[in-house]
């Protein structure tokens, strides 16, 4: 899980995660969500830090207001590992409740 | 919005709340929360907080695992108050999306 | 971890959960913490969900503005096992902190 | 509380904030917060959420794993306002009781 991943390997888990934009240096994947509040968005960061602490790797994130901006690496590896694209589709998952709702 | 309510406007309110109990001596409403895990149970319960701490008004609640039972009443009131039914609406808004989530 | 305890490390544990209480049918423990405020009782909530999440055992427990009363038992075991020990000891340390601030 | 403060109502402020750094345009004041573990981090951010909720006046802020970065300023008053000095001595007293404990 904390292997880095090669550069096909990326490829095909980027395929998966959208929304996601890989750095033009290849080492870390971003986001940002916008939510309908900060109580939404604050709600969204409680789910995806329970997921974190589990999974025991953690986000570079920052939050102002309804937004929510997400940096996601493995800095052990340099680089891009399992745990981050984890991390990632754990995130849309809990996102996508809020984006979607009416 | 800390007066006690009428039984006529406890009717009233409780239409829009058809998922809440009225306890028998009408001095509570109560619902119990079923999520699809513990992350999500505790980030309605995280964004419940935020709105209960908003509006200074705060649930009797218990969780185990990823039920939430709620009771709500107004203590200074000896029974129901606007505020109650204030924040049952909001519960159930952000209650909303995670079960209504695919 | 999730083994049933002995009556005799049951006694052990106990020893260092000095403010938690044996169930008198001896399958879980109980303790009542009571903070300076829904914020901080809230916040003791959160770090204690982060704990129980990453060690997959979860707490039974209630909230009521600034007090948490909470019962650990591992259902599984049908009775009580090291987990409710080691979360036991992590909520106590979390707890200590706010309960000992001036 | 949301008028834009003089400077001399700043530099006052300001003696109240020793760990709080203004920005050299005078617009806003940040600290960065270092704690023991994600979960003290994330239990801290909990809490001033909490807080910046009730206030209606939200922090810009980023964590990454133990570390919390924070900068306050009052977008509507373009400068620092009563709030912003508000929430930043919420804060400390929230960080106080994790970044003194043993």
């Amino acid at each position: 899980m904390r292997d880095r991943l090669s550069e096909k390997d990326i490829s095909t888990n980027m395929e998966l995660c959208k929304d996601w934009a890989l750095a033009t240096d290849g080492l870390s994947i971003s986001r940002e969500f916008v939510f309908q509040s900060f109580v939404e968005a604050f709600g969204f960061m409680t789910e995806a830090a329970l997921v974190a602490e589990k999974i025991d790797h953690h986000p570079e994130w920052s939050n102002t207001w309804r937004k929510v901006k997400v940096n996601l690496t493995t800095h052990s590896a340099k680089g891009l590992t399992a745990l981050d694209f984890t991390l990632a589709k754990a995130m849309d998952q809990i996102a996508k409740k809020r984006l979607h709702s009416p």
